[in-house]
């Protein structure tokens, strides 16, 4: 007997992530169909991405499960015609490929790399050499899984690494501060803000807090928008006190095409993709999570809809 | 008493290694005069870049050695004027160096960086996932200290990682090749060449070599020049089979400004510099020589005149 799951999303969606769906579930040992246009009352799961929503589940019957391609649910968990369980993803690559993100930038800023990317113009400058990676300390804003990972991997290639968070955490390796946030930013030459958004992390990046880096210092925000003062962050890399950010994430996103950060340049905008999911791993959790519903096991990673997430 | 130390070289080295020399002087125990133009009888040491260069060093009655800034002393080993020891530059934060470059344009071909530096036009595009680290192997041309260094530092990154050398290395976690080149380029989809030139390994990256690797590989040569065909690299950039190649070193250099490299738009060009002396930690090496010479111990690093190295 096989098994219909239903490819939820856009043409775009498909691409991405039906290649690596097929794969995963070739291994399964139930012969299991994705399309994208099963009848909705013969099929068994619903293989969900985001850009694409149905309004009315209920003439999905026989769905035993919502398998969610992405972590966020926001968008589904107060449909009252689901009355299957929603899964949202857990892994599926989100924290290593932050981790390669954040290393990607930090190394790009440290090696000073844009001036031969956008310097291609046949003169040979080889005068400028940049310090070692121990010579460049970077801090980083938020100790929790992603950005104690960071800390680990930037630490690993020899910068000297110092975090902040609001409890004191105690990491091998890593200079752990906690109290006023200024106090870890003191001559950091790289920051990186990994917090949640909180009312009391909101502008934890601000003109006080950004004048306690050192001269030249680069910013990057894979984390969540509003941690920055943006008119404060302007004011900075107008000056040159802060010689780059690359920004991932923004308080309204898109960011505006009208949006300074676009024009400015010592600003790199990175479309919110730092975190994203990863096609081969989430199709992993996706197979095994369908695999313990065949079984009759409780699906992992399930909403708890009254709490939204 | 103080010990004269003469700096040669040109005002650019000035501005990039004396403030670091400086330092590091300050911190031994005699005290340490460096200048750009100390009378030639009143000379102690010589510390010497490369960019400017003394033809008689007979004035120099009592220098007790030539403390040299780079690994690198043919422009002045042959010089019979020199009577004293020459000592060239190790450590010094080459190898570290070298990592840091090679990590750094690994992370951001993996990453697909380039789009988002060229691309900042206000247009939010964020359905370009690149895959995670485990799925982009990465292979290795060279497993002497600086690309067992870089192996290491992939490996840790994620990456697998296959290491190609004429003799069978044994390192913990990175799949050691030897035998035909095309067996180790199998599949790559990132290549670094840290190959010694010799008549067996000049051309090593050619037409039939090049097609071995997964089609839209990059190519890192941080090595020598002649490892690569350039006929064959252009062909296969050309016609998409690699994606890019970032080349530090040319047969060349400085890289000729109508070398088609250049204008190349999948070609990265940089001068030299992936394995560039770093001020500190040479510093510190010329330091601790100049102190071992004032203690009346042995010179370390002392070039082999007849060798050549």
């Amino acid at each position: 007997m096989t098994v219909n799951a239903l490819f939820v999303g856009s043409g775009r969606d498909w691409d991405t992530y039906a290649p690596a769906l097929i794969a995963a579930f070739a291994r399964l040992p139930r012969h299991v169909v994705l399309k994208a246009d099963h009848a909705p009352d013969t099929v068994d799961y619903i293989v969900m991405a985001g850009s694409h929503i149905i309004e009315d589940f209920s003439p999905f019957i026989r769905c035993k499960a919502l398998l969610r391609l992405w972590a966020g649910v926001e968008d589904i968990v107060h449909n009252e015609t689901i009355t299957f369980p929603i899964c949202r993803m857990v892994g599926g690559g989100l924290d290593q490929g932050m981790v390669e993100w954040v290393v990607a930038h930090v190394m790009r800023h440290h090696i000073g790399m844009d001036r031969h990317i956008l310097g291609q113009d046949g003169i040979w400058r080889d005068g400028f050499v940049p310090p070692l990676a121990e010579d460049r300390p970077i801090t980083i804003l938020g100790l929790g899984a992603l950005g104690t990972a960071c800390a680990r991997a930037l630490s690993a290639l020899g910068f000297p690494v110092t975090g902040w968070s609001r409890t004191t955490k105690d990491i091998s390796g890593i200079r752990c501060l906690s109290g006023p946030v200024g106090d870890a930013l003191t001559q950091a030459q790289g920051v990186i803000l990994l917090l949640p958004k909180t009312p009391d992390t909101e502008h934890i990046l601000n003109a006080e807090t950004l004048a306690k880096t050192a001269k030249g210092a680069f910013v990057l925000n894979p984390g969540r928008g509003p941690l920055i003062d943006d008119d404060a962050l302007l004011a900075a890399l107008d000056s040159g006190h802060i010689a780059h950010a690359t920004l991932d994430t923004f308080c309204t996103e898109p960011l505006p095409d009208s949006h300074p950060y676009w024009a400015h340049p010592s600003v790199t905008v990175t479309p919110h993709i730092a975190s994203a999911t990863r096609p081969r791993p989430a199709a992993d959790v996706i197979a095994n999570n369908l695999q313990r519903g065949e079984e009759g096991r409780p699906f992992l990673h399930t909403v708890d809809r009254t709490a939204g997430y």
